[in-house]
């Protein structure tokens, strides 16, 4: 078990080390262990190994200017100039919450960035102002639309957080699709079969094999089929594509740049790297801040009293789980999983810097 | 067949005399004819006589002061003086328009207020302004949260319409469910079984029977289990049910107001009335227009270019089915379904009119 906050300072000089100016690797540090502390280790110290090879390949600029490329009173669009995508993302939240601040709202849709870790953190950035905060990006394309054997869209993440008076913050941050690819590689290495109705074969069809995506399989859009209304599911992952790219301009759908170094960058290009979307909403742009809390309190309540069925668990009111595991790591520390310590040690060896072990010292 | 625009007519005469001002039963037949043109006649004239013996039970105000109660450059709430829900939510989303103009984007939550029809009308008018638009409302609790069998929350639609340039206006409108209860009263008056991933019975165990929300039961979230991510369904409906009635102020969850006369006024208030929530966005807020349709038109390109499955159709753009279909109304005249026509002259009768046969002579 490792104290978060050694894990931050290791990933932090990590990020130094690649290059990146000492504030940028502290932000990416904290936006990869925040994913640690709340139990998504699938966007936390995972990521480093990807985003230095990303970075060595020289498909990462680590000393970008980020700006507003164009605005309104209540919008942006930033130019992420190919950023690492937390760097990208914190800059265009702070945004959102500045025009926020003077408009009541602010949106701002980002281009020209890369993977950002997870959603979640820059829709809470926005609470701590009592706003409601939105994130969503769109990401490497993995799911096939409603009919199709084309994958057309990534598993383009939502967060929305909202402030609450005496409950804990409600946050949603959701994958837009039944699965994700690290969760079926998973199944995969086990020997398990996934279940029916999260993903298809290369023809289209029904399929167990957790392994599909890489025999030309596709993961399957929210409700799995039409009779459970999977053009539904379909329509949310295309939103958040267009929001994410279309509005700033970055690459939509089939075109997101891969954002692992062994994949190769795409021929055809739309737009400029990766896309996100941020909102923040002041809370008491709408009625007095008092009353909104009162009533999300309220809200709450009345959701965590709802009956259970027989033998089920009580309802989770979204963002509890996470809440619980970051409790329990801050206290108790954080368990790097075997392989991921072996990657970030081979990355510190690369980059001339002692292994986390030595570094604990 | 019945041309559109004496349907419409009839039906404004009819709210006229309901004591609607002529202006206010124009809007609210121009919305039900809307979904009568575009295939949904679910959210069409079949809502006549609902809103008629709720505006006879008088549980809707016909004569009401719809108004800003609240405001930033961004933002609104209106309070909908307890007005049929077309009058509150056109004049809500005029109000979000007229603020994005100036600050970007509008946002403009809606409190006491009742059913709104189609989503997709008012969503659409913010195209007309080179908007993309943004409608949800919340609706009678009739759906389960993951674990429960308590009905929590609505079928709570939300509709997307985002302008283009050559191509045809991309709008998505759905309920966030996996089916509408209406759907499933056609399957049970049929005989037929309901596929297994919809509802649940009383104890929250699936069932195939249609009429399970007369014995108890509830409708499913979309993914319909947890294995198939039925939280994330949840967390969707959640939030248009949050946006919709926390934001402005209006009923949550469980405690919306029945919207047929038929059902007793609930116990238990916890806001006013039923609640909707609108956005319009410049999309020359975030990029120049041309550039932004440019790339809107090109992912409809990539996405209609899809590989469709062996046997299955093309894939579909959101809108497509619906713009089909009003293309159809519009041309061949609108069939209205027998039961509904015999409803309609029964209001007719009651309001002292004729009948549509004789409306039409």
């Amino acid at each position: 078990m490792f104290d978060f906050t050694l894990l931050k300072r290791y990933t932090t000089t990590l990020f130094e080390k690649m290059g990146c100016p000492p504030a940028d690797a502290e932000v990416v540090a904290d936006v990869l262990i925040a994913a640690e502390l709340r139990g998504i280790p699938s966007h936390g110290l995972m990521r480093v190994k990807d985003y230095f090879q990303m970075v060595m390949a020289g498909r990462i600029n680590t000393n970008p200017k980020v700006r507003i490329a164009y605005e309104t009173p209540s919008t942006a669009t930033v130019d992420g100039d190919n950023a690492l995508g937390p760097i990208a993302a914190k800059f265009a939240m702070q945004v959102a919450i500045e025009k926020a601040k003077v408009a009541g709202t602010g949106w701002v849709a980002t281009k020209n960035s890369n993977h950002y870790g997870i959603a979640g953190y820059y829709s809470l950035m926005a609470v701590e102002h009592n706003m409601a905060g939105i994130a969503m990006t769109n990401a490497n394309p993995l799911v096939a639309p409603t009919y199709s054997t084309s994958k057309m869209l990534g598993t383009n993440p939502i967060a929305v957080a909202i402030p609450t008076g005496n409950q804990p913050t409600f946050i949603a941050d959701f994958a837009t699709t039944p699965i994700a690819r690290g969760k079926l590689a998973i199944m995969g290495k086990k020997g398990e079969k996934a279940p029916l109705g999260l993903v298809q074969d290369a023809q289209g069809n029904p399929t167990d094999d957790p392994d599909t995506l890489l025999r030309g399989g596709a993961i399957l859009p929210l409700g799995g089929d039409p009779v459970h209304a999977s053009h539904k599911g379909y329509c949310m992952t295309s939103l958040v594509d267009i929001f994410s790219a279309v509005f700033g301009g970055a690459n939509f759908g089939p075109f997101v740049p891969p954002q692992v170094a062994y994949l190769p960058l795409l021929e055809k290009s739309v737009g400029e790297g990766l896309g996100h979307f941020f909102g923040a909403m002041r809370v008491d742009a709408f009625r007095p801040i008092d009353e909104f809390k009162a009533s999300m309190d309220q809200w709450i309540e009345t959701f965590r009293s709802a009956q259970s069925a027989e033998g089920q668990p009580k309802v989770i009111i979204p963002g509890d789980p996470e809440r619980q595991k970051e409790e329990m790591h801050r206290r108790e520390g954080i368990a790097v999983i075997p392989q991921v310590l072996t990657e970030l040690n081979e990355v510190a060896e690369k980059l001339g810097e002692k292994t986390l072990e030595e570094f604990d010292r």
